[in-house]
C-alpha cells in the first residue's frame, strides 16, 4: 500500500531543509489527465514531458484522509491513443494537474516537492508500507525534521483542488 | 479504416501459396484476452509472446459482416497490471483467444495467417484504407489469386468461435 501525506509548502523554505537530510533523485515535468470515475475510485493518465514517459494509473483511496492508496500503474507507449481509448469506453475527462516536481529520498520515504500550476507548491512524503500506522509514524518524524505540523496537512486531492479553483474563476 | 476478411483455410495447403505472391515478414505468438464489452466494441489485451510485447486494444465494429472496424491500439509496459486496471474499473474477463500469427505483406495488404487453438487455421487479407469498397475489392483480387471464394469467408469474430466452442464443450 502506498501511504502518503500531503503538506502546503513554498518551495523556497522547504528545498534547503529537504536538502540537508535527503538525496536529491531527479525531476519530473508531469502532466495528469484525470478522469470522472466515482470515489474512491482514481484514473489519470500521466505525461511525463521531460523523460517522454506516459503512466496510465489506477488508485483506489483505501481512507477518508487521502493518506492511503491502492496504487496501479504502467507505462504505455502513446498519451493520446490511450486517452482515445478511454473515451471510447465512456470515461469522460475531468480534470488536468501539471506539476514540476522534485523527488528525493531517505531510506524507504520518498519526498515529491511539487510546484503544481495554479496551485502553489505541495510536500508528499509517501511510503510503501503494509503497515499504515507504521508508515504514518515515519513519515510525521520526518515532517517534525522539516518542521511540518498537523496544520500544514493538505488532505485534499490535486484534482479537487484544481476543480473548487476552477469553480471560483 | 481497418477492412479485414477472414478466410477459413489449411495452413498446410494455403502457405506455400501465400509464398508465391508476398513477402514473410515476422511470426507471433499472440494471447489475447478479451474483455466484455457491449458490441460493436471490441475491448483486449494482447501479449505476444515472442517479442515481449504487450498492446492494449480497442476496435469498434462498422459493419455487419465484421470486415470493417477503427481501431486504436497502444502498447502497455505490463500485461497483468493492465489487466488489473480494467479489471477495476469494472470490465470483466471473457474469452481468451490464443494464436500462432505468420505475417506476410504484398504491397498495402497484410496476410495474417493464424492457427488459432482450439478453433483452426484461418487467413485474415487486411487493408488500411477510407474507402472500404476499394479495400474489399483489393482483398477479393488477392483472394482470387489463392484460390479463395465467399464459402471459405468466416465472418464470426475469433472470441465468438470461441465462445460458441465453450458452450458446446
Amino acid at each position: 500500500m502506498e501511504v502518503e501525506i500531503k503538506f502546503k509548502v513554498n518551495i523556497k523554505d522547504i528545498k534547503p531543509k529537504i536538502e540537508k537530510i535527503a538525496q536529491f533523485k531527479h525531476e519530473e515535468i508531469q502532466e495528469d489527465l484525470y478522469f470522472s470515475v466515482p470515489l474512491p475510485k482514481l484514473l489519470r493518465i500521466r505525461r511525463i514531458v521531460n523523460r517522454n514517459e506516459n503512466i496510465l494509473g489506477y488508485k483506489l483511496i483505501k481512507d477518508r484522509r487521502n493518506e492511503e492508496f491502492d496504487e496501479i500503474e504502467v507505462k504505455v507507449g502513446d498519451f493520446e491513443k490511450t486517452r482515445e481509448i478511454l473515451k471510447r469506453l465512456g470515461f469522460k475527462e475531468d480534470v488536468w494537474v501539471k506539476k514540476h516536481r522534485y523527488v528525493y529520498k531517505l531510506g524507504d520515504a520518498t519526498f515529491e516537492l511539487n510546484h503544481v500550476e495554479g496551485l502553489g507548491d505541495f510536500l508528499d512524503i509517501e511510503v510503501i508500507s503494509d503497515n499504515p500506522e507504521d508508515a504514518k509514524n515515519k513519515i510525521w518524524e520526518i515532517a517534525g525534521m522539516l518542521g511540518l505540523s498537523e496544520e500544514d496537512v493538505e488532505p485534499r486531492l490535486y484534482q479537487e483542488l484544481i476543480r473548487e479553483r476552477e469553480k471560483i474563476a
